[in-house]
């Protein structure tokens, strides 16, 4: 197993090039949020609006509309029970992120078809949350794109079959290689398994052990993946960064919170992009 | 009678261990926040969520769902007049704290009866605010469970008997002893009552006077008896914690507002963990 | 004609006791804010907090109740159309600010009515913005107990019938006489007219001229006369602040936001306080 | 083609005399933000504020209600569906902006049409985003008042039958003259277009390729040209601040969020106006 290095990410955040726009930087839509879990879907679009994305889109309940757009203004609204709308849109996005707060009643369920049922390569999709929930129960064929899951070890267990206890980087990368996906399994230090290799994060602080950080990751993942073109750097360096950050920030701090990291994001990819210069 | 020390503190508020995660860091339910009164509990969310509770969840009234995740995505929301939801969410808890802002009502009394009758050893309960009133009305039996009481003088003469001017140290060892709950006596120096013993905090200053600061201690209270195992340490920690910030801020401000000092939380939570290196 | 001094400010903006509570300074509610201009009351409320009134709640149209708790949960909410809750509130009030954003329908009427015959000597009433041009325009006895009103020119010439060109100090002199309450005629130099003297503010700058200052004023002045007992200096000290604080803030700043002037409040107050040690 | 230089920006953002009030500085509405983009409408105003517009009022669907007032308690606030209202207000303003998240609904094309029907010289009106499209698709006679008219390459091609590839300063020049109004068309370096003279803004980063930038700018544009007399020099020193902030934000970030370009408004605006003392 390898470790995921700094030099990888500074080699992945790029200067962007002078003359683009933000069509260059991926058009994100992020599925999430229903009535109990509104702030899961508020945080991941959060961390996809701080790391650069072009343009992020949110289908969520429409409880969240209000408290959304109070964080951020950024981000475009629809509502998740909106299937026609949905279905117009979905063929439009370069990236789609579909689990944080979604839960798993039959609206949820609705997103998750409609996701895996329209999406195309070279579209990209991150499954997170409640979505990863929702296929482990109901399991059906992935469509043929580039597709990341980021289970903690509970969803992972749910989605790949392993008992925690025995989820060692052997038995995490068979799984892999059965559900075709690179999966992000998030513990302490997170293990990110692709079809060639298997990596490990050196990051991560107890202060970190909070609700929220995992969909923060998941919408850090969905503007990276977005942005870089290399699916699997992008997805590291996501990995990566989130939590650098975290710990950088927990030296002064005794619990970091998510939305801290997003604030933190676009200084953090700066000094990356200009590492090397 | 005692003094809280800063030692005291620094040896609940223990490093975190770096391989833990957030269920080690307690799950809490707040319930409050009627239409009147919605800051209450957003305050009292908002000191749990940045005292480093793992998971906080809030059960208020559906008017304070735009703001609360406006101010806090970090918490997840319930309706708190959805009984059956309460009732199935309330023996996943770790911690709760009902009372902030939660009005004497129907819906308030149907709330405070759901968690009296439902929690268990080893669940805790912080009883503050509102609970407090509709307690001393209607006395009942209370739970075996370990419960700390958070009332200001008017509420502690409700529910203990004892008339403000009478409050005296004895008299309220007494009444903590009648009631077996360790009572909290807010004042301008803060009194804390256990079975074993008396405390008094050393900290406080008249720029606490301003609404929503006894909110804020109930929530701080209620994420650090779900992260520090003594029971009463951890009370007594948030105690001379919820001053020590005032008292600093207090040196360059006429007032402090409640929701600087849970801003204030991390860092000043990361010094006491490592002031004894 | 005199000017406001700091000194004046020095002996108004006392230290606090150290043994005392937000019950010693004062319980203010706001009355405004329609759904046209809601943010009217959500400025005037803030700086009612910010000026360190002990308990603060706003009587509002419900369109208002998610921003005015997404921004200031400090404050307390009622529904400005609830008579029957607000005839029952009004009396345990210390001081009334009615006006911010309240426009003229017949619900601001009611307020201004349920206000004006309900409140006694030692309360204390601050009349601004809408409910000065709804009493110009259906003149009524005002109660016997301390009152300010705070108008613009406009509504100054409306309220007293003197033309705006036409407003000399001796016109306003006597105007304020005929009137029975202080006047705080705002203006770039804003003057204040008592029953003994008027008064004129040395502070001021161009860069306060945007909405959402005179909100911000009768939320000053509503906190300032809820904590400091002699009512023309608490007057005086509000006016005096309200623009020093804009005059600093206007040295790095081509405009100033009202909430910018809340937010330094805490800090100058303090400055203030601790001046004459 | 000339340059915007920083000596013009200069010689526009003047020193405001000192007995000047918020009337002097414009009534500026705003006219924008459909159920699904209402955060452009809330980006838009919150330029325009903080660029020192005098009063600002926001036409907008009311699910973006409590969202723009949690961020932004100095707009105020109608239903953009209220004809009526609108028709009553449009005629006592200095300065209409129309697009932002408008969409192209009938509401959309209802109120395009009440402010082409309604506005009258001296009023000044700005045309963004959906506004664009809807002209473009429904070309009509534009109102004898000075326009300005802020596209996006695409927008421009609509607007101007102009393909993106074959946008040269000539062939733009001689759209703007057939158009008659000015024409800031946004690209890595944008260019306006007069009457007389085309202008090429130095500014522009990669790091404002974000959804929001154009929203933004519009609200500048807004602000600006109701402050500033010279209707051109209002328009080139929007466009040269918005670049020249976000490049000075590029120093240190990945990313420029909108909301910290007008964030920093006042101060950049205040360094411009004693640049030349």
């Amino acid at each position: 197993m390898q470790t995921i290095t700094t030099n990888l990410v500074q080699n992945t955040i790029k200067r962007r090039p002078a003359n683009s726009h933000k069509g260059d930087y991926g058009r994100v839509m992020l599925i999430g949020g229903n009535d109990q879990f509104g702030g899961a879907i508020i945080m991941a679009a959060t961390a996809a609006v701080y790391s650069g994305a072009g343009l992020v889109t949110v289908a969520t309940a429409p409880s969240n509309f209000a408290s959304l757009h109070a964080r951020l203004p950024e981000a475009m609204i629809v509502d998740y029970r909106a299937t026609t709308t949905l279905l117009a849109l979905l063929p439009k996005m370069d990236v789609v992120v579909i689990g944080p707060g979604l839960g798993t009643d039959v609206v949820a369920q609705g997103c998750l078809t409609a996701a895996l049922s329209t999406l195309q390569a070279p579209q990209r999709l991150v499954i997170d949350g409640s979505a990863l929930t929702l296929l482990a129960a109901d399991p059906q064929a992935l469509p043929d794109l580039p597709i990341v899951v980021t289970p903690h070890q509970m969803e992972w267990q749910r989605l790949s079959g392993i008992p925690i206890a025995e989820q060692t980087p052997a038995a995490n990368q068979r799984a892999q290689q059965k559900l075709g996906v690179v999966a992000v399994v998030k513990a302490h230090h997170t293990t990110v398994y692709t079809d060639q290799q298997a990596w490990r994060n050196p990051g991560g602080t107890p202060a970190m052990a909070t609700g929220g950080m995992g969909d923060t990751l998941a919408g850090m993942v969905g503007g990276f993946v977005a942005q870089f073109t290399d699916f699997t750097n992008a997805i590291l360096s996501a990995v990566y960064l989130h939590s650098a950050i975290a710990d950088d920030l927990a030296r002064t701090r005794y619990v970091v919170l998510p939305t801290q990291i997003s604030a933190a994001l676009p200084a953090y990819m700066h000094r990356m992009s200009v590492a090397q210069d």
